[in-house]
């Protein structure tokens, strides 16, 4: 048997088959059409898994489940994600007209920590936290090697964390939120800033003073060079950080604290600096809380920890 | 069989036991006597439990198991309780020579939310949270039906989610944890504050101008009376409980938020306002959150929950 995986994003929808030893068998990808009706969406979800069994002979009868990592959540599988303008599909119905084996759904983030306990950097952890630092900030938490999403699958939302009262307008309605301090984007905004505000910084000579050529790496490359001004940026990204990492050890205490997301290509120029950073934040002295670690991630996490939801 | 609960506090040792149907059926109470060396706090507990046992005519191979609450946390069984001196005791162990029995350790606020879950205000969650609002903030997590502290025991420490960035120094270490926003302690000083800086409040006619008569019933009482002063401390005190509660629906989302401590003694006049001030603070739009009560806890909660947690 077979459990089949979809990483659906806003651009792609990406499908395979995992075996029973985890290993990914078959793949392939198709456009999603965003703003398409979502019948069309989940039945172009039901047939990418379809072909990539198709092409390796596989047949439907050998599909055990279907795990869908998706950019949003879905309580008793009706689906919410803003992005895909999905305000209350009726995901796992639909999906099951097409594929009738159990279906699970969650979201990405989530779908990333069921990749990292099973073959990454949360592989061993009793409760092991995934942050995945993109554009906004997403969280997984998988608790003795189920994915936990709260009693109505709308949590480890844990971008959304409010570490600065009255602070920062961010996108959830709420003010202060982790993601608009420590998110990729709040990065390139200080990066921004520093271009304009700075003419004679690192930053600004490497964008030639455009600033929307800021990039997070550009921000890390110019620190990594010693650049005073970028280190403070990342210095204050880091800080900020450092709050949401104390509200997840004092409040989860896990095992292991993975960083992922694409802010984690900084490396350990940047997990260094979030490890020193965090340092005594739990509140027992002396204890030993979560190791911090990069996230392994890689090209297939999504397709396979969607399918990895099956286990459990 | 029996189940034997501990609630050891700074001032007293209660002890009891549980029978198969969570009735309390003989309890006693002795000095803890803060200070002593461990072994005879450990001794005097164990004794508790025995003289307990004895008066109802139980034998001590009727007693299955001994949970113990304690001021703090006891990973793998070593406890560390500031309040009681205790930085790294062998409790587990020590309990053991006195009653061979298992043994389980965990923090009064997670035992509190276990009693909440068997016999109060958490029953039938699959994710329960108790806050409890007294001198400092507890924090409990129930994750189906069992106590979750984390992958040390050192989580669910609720109170030290930081809200503030540089805010006002906590004695954890940290700044700007929710405890010295929204404990009890926070409450007086804000009511003290205005004594002091308000002639003409009701608070400073109530206590004749002494600072240190400030309860959190007169500030309530004041507020409940209509007294504009009090009504906005009432409502900054509520704006920070607001942000806890804001980072615990989004990243634990649970079926129920129970309010305890002396705080919760203001009953539906706070809780109202602490619903209505975190309607909305879950970042997905018209769905479903916690609802948000007054915990039920009672008298012997604490000896009870110690009790139960035998039961996991």
């Amino acid at each position: 048997m077979y459990l089949a995986g979809i990483d659906l994003g806003g651009t792609a929808i990406k499908a395979g088959l995992v075996d029973e030893n985890l290993k990914l068998v078959c793949k392939t990808s198709v456009p999603t059409g965003v703003g398409r009706p979502y019948q069309e969406i989940v039945f172009a979800m039901a047939q990418a898994v379809l072909s990539a069994a198709r092409e390796k002979g596989i047949s439907p009868d050998e599909i055990a489940s279907v795990g869908i990592g998706i950019p949003g959540v879905a309580p008793k599988g009706i689906a919410i994600a803003i992005n895909m303008y999905w305000h209350g599909i009726p995901l796992e119905a639909e999906m099951r007209k097409h594929l009738d084996v159990p279906v699970y759904i969650d979201n990405d983030a989530t779908v990333a920590a069921v990749y990292e306990y099973h073959l990454g950097a949360l592989a061993g952890c009793s409760v092991g936290v995934l942050l995945t630092l993109g554009t906004g900030i997403g969280g997984g938490i998988v608790i003795n090697g189920k994915p936990f999403s709260g009693a109505h699958g709308l949590g480890s939302e844990l971008g959304h964390m409010p570490i600065v009262h009255n602070g920062i307008q961010c996108t959830c309605g709420n003010k202060g939120c982790l993601e608009v301090y420590a998110s990729a984007s709040a990065l390139i905004a200080m990066g921004r800033r520093c271009v304009i505000e700075q003419p004679k910084s690192m930053l600004h000579h490497l964008t030639g003073g455009d600033y929307l050529k800021v990039t997070p790496k550009m921000i890390f490359d110019c620190a990594k060079e010693g650049d005073r001004i970028a280190l403070s940026i990342v210095e204050e990204y880091v800080d900020k950080l450092k709050l949401g990492i104390c509200a997840i050890e004092n409040a989860l205490d896990p095992d292991v604290i993975a960083i992922g997301g694409g802010i984690s290509g900084a490396g350990e120029f940047l997990l260094d600096r979030i490890i020193r950073a965090s340092e005594g934040v739990g509140i027992f002295n002396g204890q030993k809380y979560a190791d911090i670690r990069l996230a392994v991630s890689g090209n297939d996490a999504g397709v396979i920890g969607a399918a990895m939801l099956g286990l459990s």
